[in-house]
């Protein structure tokens, strides 16, 4: 495993911690996407990147352009490839990769994602990546949720087929930006013909607690989910000389807080609201003249979390009424439901008892990926999906400044990929 | 004190504790106000009540019909002066009484308030009335600001002057409902004609801490009060099984207890916001479906207290709507400022010096006293007007379970208001 | 259905009407519970009432004093038994009667429930009790969940097994007060011996808005349910004069109503919060001294009520202390879950069959119903307990002003039942 | 004015531009107070700075250490002076420095606050410092209060002194730092035998919106003010997959907020209480397990504001409790009221009659200095004391982006000082 496969500039390891070490938050894998993109079309992949293969409008959430700006700069300071770099501009960071087998068959796709987390890494002794020097080199932001692993096991099965296109059909990598916080997937699907003819979709989640190597191909309960950042405006004032003169925007936010999490359970469904964030004022002695405020209602039907997510918007708009402050209310980021297909789940559990690896029937995750947006397209055009697990050890809750994966993991997802590919038959 | 004046039924005394006896909330002093009426009437002073002296639309916070059509009967069988009950169905309880002196002269208008309050009359043995055997009969309803004096210095006053007619112009007493809550003294204000002509206006108020016969011709703060009465409307539901169709008009009212409360200061300025009561739902298991809400602003000048009433009504809009209810908002009560007039309060005092009784020069009453009605319209038309205070002995706050006044300043305050009126010269 | 069984004075359906007509809330179930026993004993049951079969301290949410003496004494009035009304003073309603079969058997028992809502009952034309002539005589309360027609069946089933004898074992009727808020159920439960030696328990329910005569055996979804009274207590002050000398309990009970409701969702569970009333306060310019609030918890695991319970507590102590109050908070309800038997089930099952009823396989029931408290007890012991619905038409929710009865459901209710104690047989 | 006094390297207004243009926040004024030590020292006067005029353990709000030095160091790289840098490290930024004058008399003191404010100055084309050149160097510091113009008329005021001695008794110049947020007066005038044996004490204070050059000696209404930091901790979960496990300190921070600015107002006091800044989590999936809150209180009287303060503190520990977290109180900004002396007062007008200076006979500041500090212990000592107002021209509010002085100003505030101390009788 610590090999470099052939055609690939390292080992599939090593992937995994130069991506670890230069972690990029969503919109900006710049440094990720352009390398990714850059290792597929040496080993002789089709490649796109850009406006090809992301719908501008349909991204949610998209950072500021001096942070998309800076984080271009840094990225083409520290490795990014300059062949693609260009088109990746002010957060076009989609890649897809298409090689095509030997004999025709199936289209195949697999979803990677890219982005790292808001969060500052551990410097544990305990934490393999600070222990072995690839923890993150940027202050406040990490690779948590095992996206890493995620493009090195897709670097390693690229490199796989490349060296042997042995296989039916053709397969497609989508390497997708900002999976947290469902900015990206619905943007990449929403691109023109992006999904099209695709037979089978499959995304690959590392972690989930497993034990390493241990499949679950049945995973329920994907929330629908939106997520909102809400901005409240009043007006400013000397707390002790005019403070009738302001409008406050604090008070007002932190009400609708309360108020959001008051929203009603619905019997016989799992809802959520959160308010994750709210930041208001830098003084006590002003009257804060603004506030602002991120959210999220998630619901395991569609139609729940529409209703929650409008009953939502009402409450903010009330509560700024009522104290006299206007609202802005942006969605900056929405995730749907979506069911996997059993017959791609099939296809998943007799690639893992053929590799003999251990099944785990089923587990709930009351959580949100919007690979969900790949996969109501490609189950809507007649195709199959499946979103299942991949153990890779159990370190701690995903999103957590420990959290790691065991780096055996990754060849061993390579093999199951590979065999789920190889084991296609011609149409 | 104990004697009859020539003409009056009963002593002064008794006169006050027959009305304390039988005490009635705003807009219901039927028997109160029939049988003053009735003994002015008996004294030769030219009576007028109901819709001649009270502008019905102008009434704020009527009781229901039922509960008017209870007090009125219960009037009618406990005393009311069936000379006058017919005129004053549905609440139009206003009275005015005029006597003309030997000569000519200004005219001078004094008001007295009728009115009881909600409240449970003490049956402790330090209380007077619990000991002498005139506590009020009806539960839940007791004099406790002194009204019942009020009427006793006014009857006194009119069997008084009626005996020896030798004064200068005329008086006129105007006997005011629902002085409480401030929704009688504007309607009767309004009424066309009243005011006209009144020379000078005295309000006479009994208590305030002061000792007995001490007076306070200066009184500042009279706050401008606007009430509210606010009614939320949601949807009940089953708290258990289907919470989500509810919308929770308890939760509403509570978001808008705090935020009415957190208005802001106004530097410079006295200003309050009391949501005074809050009554919703009846049983743990019911979304509850009405919530209803009695509130006030107030401010030491009308134009904040309108900017504080209009935000109130603002932050109640804003958290109905939060909480996906409907809000109806009644003003059931409103007091406008008003300041004495040097004039009037100079012939307070000369009088009060000629009785040889104790001056204060000056007291803030931070409160609320819709006599300011008839202040205003009085000295928007020329005439001068004095609010002041008439010591009757501290028993403790206003409007507390054993408030009570010392009776001997009831002949006092005649005999002051005697040789103010005696006083004024011919034209 | 309309002739009187032998032994009892009225039909099923007259005795229906009876208790329909003179509804009684929990714990004042006299004259209700007095009858029963009464008819009872005349049938030649063996009854126990009182403290022999309710411990008086386990009692919840018990009416205060005079409520109990007023119920008590219409009671009396209005036909209770002068046989049973002394022992039942003070809310101990609760009746247990027994038979014995001719032959030696199981013990069966039988839980019917006697308590109304506080509920005004609907006087449309379309609610039959209304135009039949039985409609509640007693302002506010309502007989609106069928217990009027448990009671019916009871004694319907008791006539029934009186007249013949030709049973196995023994049957004993539990008539259960204070149904309603989970009060009565655990303190029948812990009286001593009560539940002793119980082969089958039997909870029969009318409607859930089953058709006329389906029977449904296996009921999930019974939740646990805590129900609290909190009692805020602050300093009363006037609202303009003296504010800052007031602790204001209406808004710190506003705030602690928000702050339940903000309590989290719990994955894989069902959960409930609901602040149902809240009182405080009764006129606008007083702070409220004194605020009361009736709330709930419930979970379908009593482990997560139990924390839900707590961390109620924890809020409500919070809160109080925010606004400097004091806050008492009483438990007046307690409900736990418990599951049915499955060997009881099928027994009702296969009576159910063999009177060629339809059987609806499973309902959930996301409600609370203490039962439980008697359920837990019986198969704790080794006895099995179901608990089921029998279908009585669907006259839309229960605890609505117009919730009915199907009164043909009555007579085949007693039937199902008779046909299950038949069937047992000797040991 | 654009020359520069004998011994001082600049002219005045050079002064002023120089700190203006690298302004320090409170306790990191490392540059400001070093240069200024050093022009006074070079000017002959005694000089003493850092632990024996400041009392280390007095201050409140104190940045973190990290912040502490690197301020330090930039201050050493922009020009601070090597003399005085040392002493000063860790924030113990104060100076004072004393002249003796040629005869024998009293001991004068003046205060001069040199702290900025983390605002972000203007670039707007009107706004002088960005049109001339001298804005400030430091991202979202700037000097928005006048205290540069205060530091360049006490070095003005000492070069003038210090070329002529001709004055009577002594002067003392006390260099106050961190005067935003009251955290550093009381700090230096606890310093051991700080204030004593001060005669007169006097605080000029530039702007207020007066004309240029107008005085006003008589300010009343100065604000007694605590400054707090709540920082409320709990405990961090996912918002989807364990929203129970986590204690959500946004919430609770928002119930503070609310019930914070619910504290009633306190008849005939003028008394604020503000919520100036909440900052809690990051993302809209985690619960936050912190909460970061400024507030403050005041009010026109001390007694008060230690009882709002009190209250503050009880509501902060009680939201915390309601939420399940903890919470930690900082006090990190405290002033006390104070009032001027008469006597004081008229040496003011006195002097600025005889240079010919408009007087406004009062003004009514409804904010804080913690020149009180100085203020309380020198007349308690016997001492006199005043805080006025030096007019500078009307550049919007103190505190807003755009504020400026007229420079002009200076000068003439020199000769004011000048004239007041000159005027000084000798003993």
């Amino acid at each position: 495993m610590n090999s470099a496969p052939k055609g690939l500039p390292m080992s599939v390891v090593e992937v995994r911690r130069d991506f670890h070490r230069y972690p990029e938050v969503g919109f900006c894998e710049f440094r990720t996407a352009s390398r990714a993109a850059g290792m597929l079309a040496d080993l002789g992949w089709e490649v796109q990147t850009g406006a090809a293969v992301m719908d501008r409008a349909s991204r949610l959430g998209v950072p500021p352009d001096d942070q998309l700006e800076a984080a271009w700069s840094r990225a083409a300071g520290t490795g990014g490839d300059p062949r693609f770099l260009p088109a990746m501009k002010g957060g076009m960071t989609a890649v897809r990769a298409t090689l095509t087998g030997a004999r025709p068959g199936p289209s195949v796709a697999l979803r990677a994602d890219m982005d790292a987390l808001p969060l500052q890494e551990s410097n544990a002794e305990a934490h393999s990546p600070a222990q072995e020097g690839f923890a993150s080199e940027w202050d406040g932001v990490m690779h948590a949720c095992g996206h890493d692993g995620h493009l090195a096991i897709a670097l390693g099965l690229a490199a796989e087929l490349a060296e042997n296109r042995d296989f039916a059909g053709s397969v497609t990598l989508l390497l997708q930006p900002a999976e947290e916080g469902g900015r990206g997937g619905a943007a990449m699907a929403a691109a023109p013909g992006l999904t099209d003819g695709i037979d089978r979709f499959y995304a690959l989640h590392l972690g989930m607690g497993l034990p390493t190597g241990v499949v679950c191909p049945h995973i329920s309960g994907l929330m629908a989910n939106s997520k909102l950042r809400a901005t409240f405006a009043g007006l400013s004032a000397h707390a002790a000389m005019s403070p009738e003169q302001g409008r406050h925007a604090l008070l007002g936010a932190a009400s609708a807080a309360l108020a959001l999490h008051t929203l009603p359970h619905f019997p016989g469904h799992e809802t959520r609201v959160n308010v994750g964030a709210l930041n208001s004022g830098t003084s006590s002695n002003i009257v804060p003249d603004r506030a602002e405020m991120l959210l999220e209602t998630r619901a395991d039907e569609g139609r729940v979390n529409e209703d929650l997510e409008a009953r939502a918007r009402t409450v903010l708009a009330g509560a700024a009424a009522a104290y006299g402050l206007s609202v802005n209310v942006e969605l900056v980021g929405a995730v749907t439901t979506a069911a996997n297909d059993r017959e791609a789940e099939d296809r998943v559990a007799s690639a893992a008892l053929a590799e003999q690896l251990e099944l785990v029937p089923s587990t709930n995750r009351v959580a949100s990926d919007d690979a969900t947006a790949f996969m109501r397209r490609v189950t809507g055009n007649g195709g199959s999906s499946c979103y299942f697990a991949f153990g890779s050890g159990d370190y701690g809750p995903h999103h957590s400044p420990t959290f790691d994966i065991d780096e055996t993991a990754i060849p061993g997802a390579i093999r199951l990929l590979t065999r789920m590919i190889r084991s296609e038959n011609a149409h």
